[in-house]
Order: C-alpha cells, then structure tokens, then sequence
C-alpha cells in the first residue's frame, strides 16, 4: 500500500511548530506501507486541494490521511478542501473515529472531518492533536486492506459474494 | 403500508448471480407491507436514479428499501443515485445502521449508505449482503409506522404535541 | 456568550399552540448567556434562513440553537433552511445528539438535524419536544465554551498546542 500523509497548519508550515502529528503518522502507518509520501502545507483551501489532487492523480497513494484543520477556528478548512476533491462520500469512516473519540472526551463532537474517495484513493480527515490522531488510526487500522482491495475491485453481489 | 425494494447489481441483472438480498428483503417486508414492487437494475447510476423516481413518484411507495452498491469498488453508486433523486436528507437512519453494525464488524464503517425523502417516500440504502441486509433490517423496522405516518403528516408543535 | 433560540412552528407562531421548547431553551442557556435573543417563526425556508442570518449576522449570537422541523413532515424544512445559511458543517454535533437520544427511543434516527458554522455563529438545530431539547441541551452543553472560543481563534498546531 501506499500511503499519503498531509499536514495542513499555518503555523506548522511556517516553521513556528513542529508536525509532531505527521510525524506520529509517518511511524503508524510504515507497517502498512510500502511507500509513504508527506506533504507538509499551510490553512489554504486551494493548495489543501492541490496536495491532495497531486497525491492522488500523480502519486497514486492508495489512502490520504490528512492531520490538522478540521476543527472550528476561522482558517479550519481541511474538510472543505477534502470534499471539494471527492468523487465519493464515505461518511462512515468519519462517524466511526468520532463515536470512539467521543467515549473519551465530549470535545469529539467538535470534530468537523469528513472522508471520501477520488478515483482509487481513499481520503480521511484526522484530527490535529497527537493523542487524537493515534487514537483515531487505531479505528481506521483495521480496515485499510479491505478498502483498497474493494477500491480498484469490483462490487458485491447481491447475493453476499464478490467478483473473482 | 407499500414497499419499494431495490436490488442494485451488475452481476445479479446479468443473471451471474442470484439476487439473495432483495428475496430476504422481500420477506422481512412481508409483515408491514400491503404490496412490495420489485426492481433488479446494473450498477449503473441513471438507471438506479430512473427505478427510484419510478418507485417513489408512479408506484406511490411509502418505503424504498436498496441493496447492492453502497461500497468502495468504482461501479458502487447506489448512494450517489439515491442522493441525486431525494429533495431532503435522513442522516440519522443511515447514522444508526452504521452504529449498530460496527458492533458487529469494524468493516460496518466502510458501508456508504444514505437515507432520505423525496416526495412522501422515504429511501434507505442497506448493504448488498444478505447477513448484514437482516442485522440493518432489524435496526430500522421500529420506525416504519412513524416514520410514513409523519411523512404525509403535520409538523411537531414546539410544545410536543402533534396536529390533529 | 451570547445566543439566538429560534422556534420554527406553523402551530405556534400561529398561536395555535405553546412553544414550551424555546421556552425551555431560555431556561436551560441562562447559565450560559450573557444575552439571548428569541424569535418565532412559521415552517417556511425562507423565513428560517432570515432568522438565522439576522441572528448570526445582525445580533452576533455565538450559537443559535433552533427547535422545531427536523422531522418528516412535508414542511419540516429547518435543516435545509440550516444547510443553505451555513459556511462549514459541524457533523460530530448532530451525530452526538442522535447517537444519545438512540439510546432513549429508536424514533432517535428519523431526526434530520444537522449542525453548522455561519462566520463566528455556531448553528445547532434542536428536536421539536421539551423532552427531548432537554436531553439534547445535556449532550452539546460540555461544548459551548471551547467551541465559542475556537470559531474566533487560531487553528490548532499539528503538534497539539493552539496558537497563543
């Protein structure tokens, strides 16, 4: 599998912080990962959109997961940015992170991602914090081979089986 | 009370394989329903879209319950055939199916489906596989009643009560 | 903090009926408001929509909470009136609150409610009966002071520290 991982933060890419939650990502996903490609960009709707698009189309990343700006301050526009580029909801990834999250803090509600897929590749908003993302992968972990083998598959039969 | 039961399958309208989740649905309609129309189409979206108009706006269905393409692979598009034709989003129904299956299997967070009205008829996407067509089947039941009696019905007074 | 309460009810601003759920809502932000600002109106859109915008844009409500029309019936239009004033969903909000209330009655799942951000205003559409606004009002109260402190502040760095 290939993975992309996206940091959007004004501040992170303005070198005044550090991305310790894409580097957090970068070690969570190398036991999935073949290749794994970062992208490290400022709260700008129009060049999260440009990362993600050149991810996808040109990178051809199997699953984008992207960490920061998803919450409610006025340059928060990852999720904005993601369903501009999505073919495809997939909102029960999304709901799935934040049922769990919301088992430890009421904070979770908060949460404004979204997920969906752009041709082949699977895009997941996840939170900004450390601890929020780690908590958020392991929901997500199990799931990440099935979606990429349904993803360029084909679909189910009504009947339960799928297309060999 | 008349249902509407939509098998969306590419493999199932090619007689490759048998339809088993419309049947189930069929049956487990059985006991609320007056009359049940049938409807098996490809995975095609236009079609999809033209067999829930039909069902909704000519065969007066009170319920439109889907199986089949609400998943990753590329010709899935029930939800986004189902989200074209509604005039008004149901999120919590499909909100539910999601919540009651992750229980179940993390892979409840990979179904898609949306739910919705268009005209006096409620659609819900269900999954395409029969095990998980009975689990979603059983979280939705209760509300049948209600749901179709609020549909041609008046708005909720701010106090709680209902118009008589 | 300062919040907006709306009331959408054909019925009560009719005077047919009592809107107990705004004035329960009066009662339950006290605690919380420095201000509140009312305002009745019938089930049309495009009333709804002036209402909110007037109270974002004109009163400068940090959140507006709205009772009445997130069912099913015909004219229950309170979260399409939502959807079209709102910059950016806050899907957890709505989520939470159905998942709560699920866990009461299943009649949880037919709330079509959704949750939004308009400029610096947080927009939370509420159910039509006291009971239930009360139950609701518990699940999102936690929220109010971070998320009124968010929507006017810095986003958060992807290392988990927010912006001094």
């Amino acid at each position: 599998m290939k993975f992309g991982i996206l940091c959007a933060s004004d501040r992170c890419s303005a070198g005044v912080c550090e991305d310790k939650s894409g580097a957090l990502l970068q070690t969570l996903v190398a036991p999935f990962a073949a290749q794994t490609e970062y992208v490290l960009v400022p709260d700008e709707q129009a060049q999260i959109e440009t990362a993600l698009i050149s991810l996808s189309d040109d990178a051809h990343a199997d699953i984008i997961l992207t960490t920061g700006g998803t919450g409610f301050a006025p340059r928060d526009v990852t999720p904005e940015a993601t369903l501009a580029v999505i073919d495809r909801l997939a909102p029960g990834i999304s709901e799935a992170i934040r049922m769990k999250s919301l088992a430890i803090t009421p904070h979770a509600m908060l949460s404004r991602a979204v997920s969906g897929i752009r041709g082949k590749t699977l895009i997941i908003n996840l939170p900004g914090s450390p601890k929020a993302v780690r908590e958020s992968f392991e929901v997500i972990a199990p799931i990440f081979r099935h979606a990429v083998e349904t993803l360029s598959g084909q679909t189910q039969c009504c009947g339960g089986d799928y297309g060999k």
